[in-house]
């Protein structure tokens, strides 16, 4: 199948949804597409890499789509902007099968029209045997507002977070034990245990992750000091908005143990790695953001739950701690990884 | 090294520029970058895989980030756009060598700046032994211009293109036929001859294009009515034009072997080889564009040739042909490729 053949299949796929051609002024099929814009422009990629990112044991392509698209999304609403639209770069191995290329576009194409925003182009590419890579580039609009930098933290906010926290770690580790998800697609869900159905709804999760990325403008609007996507883990990128704010954020391990890990990652993973996972899972793709402390937003979407405060940095310069400790967990590299 | 030291040393060879922060409202370093903009936005994305779009012992990292940003800023070009900002991700081997990556990072800086657009952010992942992708995506103002599509030739118009043709192909065709580069890194110029000049030339241009990306909004001032970059070929980029439009374009043979075959090319690959790297040559990522016969601009960037007429869709429908006469050449086809 010629390059011309496979973006005759793919394209359409992104503009059968209602939402297509809303703010596009050039779709798919020049060499660049127009957006509209006003004033500015928030932008950012994330990618994936089979073999790095999934795999295709645990992972459809559905779900790559999914969740390549979530990441980015989070991304442009941890700035406080409303997404507007996708560019999908893909490179592959010319033998991957297209059934898994035409899943991957439904993936993409259904989160993105979850998120509201159209797919306006892309670039298609071969790749050695075996590799495929999808990056994507996502626009956002800031409506008038202006962007939430991880630096405006300032003692005496609280410390708040929109969405779960370790659940696509969790996912993994039980992916990583060889455990089978109790939902299995030929399975059909039947009579599951509590258990059985925390196990499925992580690994669910650490599949395709839907962060609460409507909470990004209502975090902005409410008076956020600062926000980020959790992409890294808490820890990890908690500890960069202390490090861009010059604070300390003290955690409260009570509140994030009673609120974050009791539920489905502590029956599903036990109590020792659970905790691990919500101080330093990543790919959450929750929010996380520092609110004066009598502004935290009655959020429609998802709760914003208070887990700390935020307070002078010590002698020990810009931290965060948990239960007045530097937690001995780090987060994820995905250099190392 | 980790992801975060790595960053450390790559994000402010980005800042080094003295372009650095025009335009840029948030720069790397948070969730997401933010641009300036005016009603619209142009975007776009291109990327090039190691082993497919180029080989460690022709290109050097340098050569890559050059070539990969060209490509992009060409695209934002063709639709009369200026390139205003430049996302990078990279998907490497984390075996790969930092001296490479350091090579790669300059690459893309320099032809940043050649752009006058900054590096606004960009996504560093893991990829699988021996696998380096690079992916850019470019952002562009029109500048209050309409963009120039691929659909609004119209019979009377000329066609008429900037910058080279072939080049790119020809130095594709000399490395693979085994031949060295007259001016190898450690050698000198000396005294060449002609001929080694042009073959010099060519594979260089093949490494690192340069095209006339200034001559876009150039182009769309004087009233362009079509315009594309030449990525796949003349035959098979200019065949987009008039399927997009409904014409012909009827192309002079004359002509394009006077003013492109002539020269370097036939010197370097002879008659043959050069008039097929004329005409389906790749990679080139000139400026094909069609204008009303009075509106050819006069620009300072680079010459506009006329090569050919637009006129009427003849009973075989939509197409190019050159003398009167289909090509029997096609393109460059990236995923048969």
């Amino acid at each position: 199948m010629s390059e011309s053949d496979l973006l005759a299949r793919i394209i359409p796929m992104f503009g059968e949804s209602p939402f297509a051609g809303s703010g596009v002024l050039v779709a798919p099929g020049d060499d660049a597409a127009v957006i509209t814009a006003r004033e500015s422009v928030v932008v950012t990629t994330d990618s994936m890499v089979r073999g790095r990112d999934w795999r295709d044991d645990w992972s459809s392509g559905h779900d790559v789509g999914l969740k390549v698209v979530a990441q980015n999304v989070a991304d442009v609403a941890a700035m406080g902007a409303v997404a507007t639209g996708l560019l999908v770069s893909v490179a592959a191995d010319p033998e991957t099968e297209l059934d898994w290329v035409i899943d991957l576009t439904r993936g993409i194409a259904d989160a993105a029209e979850d998120a509201g925003c159209p797919v306006v182009g892309g670039d298609l590419s071969s790749a050695p045997a075996g590799v495929i890579m999808v990056a994507v580039t996502a626009f956002g609009d800031l409506q008038g507002r202006m962007p939430v930098l991880r630096s405006g933290a300032r003692p005496g906010d609280v410390v708040a977070v929109a969405g779960s926290l370790g659940w696509s770690g969790a996912g993994l580790a039980l992916y990583e034990a060889g455990t089978t998800d109790p939902i299995a697609p030929n399975a059909g869900a039947g009579h599951l245990t509590a258990m059985e159905r925390a196990t499925s709804v992580l690994m669910w999760f650490h599949r395709s992750p839907r962060p609460p990325w409507e909470s990004g403008p209502v975090a902005a609007d409410a008076g956020a000091t600062s926000m980020i996507d959790l992409s890294d883990g808490l820890v990890r990128d908690g500890g960069r908005i202390a490090v861009a704010s010059g604070v300390e954020l003290a955690l409260d391990e009570a509140q994030l143990r009673e609120h974050f890990l009791a539920g489905p990652i502590e029956l599903a993973v036990g109590t020792d790695v659970g905790w691990r996972q919500v101080l330093s899972g990543g790919e959450e793709h929750s929010l996380l953001a520092t609110f004066p402390a009598d502004a935290v937003p009655d959020d429609p979407h998802a709760p914003w739950t208070v887990i700390g405060q935020v307070v002078e940095a010590g002698p020990q310069g810009p931290r965060l701690t948990v239960g007045g400790a530097v937690p001995s967990v780090t987060g994820w590299d995905h250099f190392a990884g």
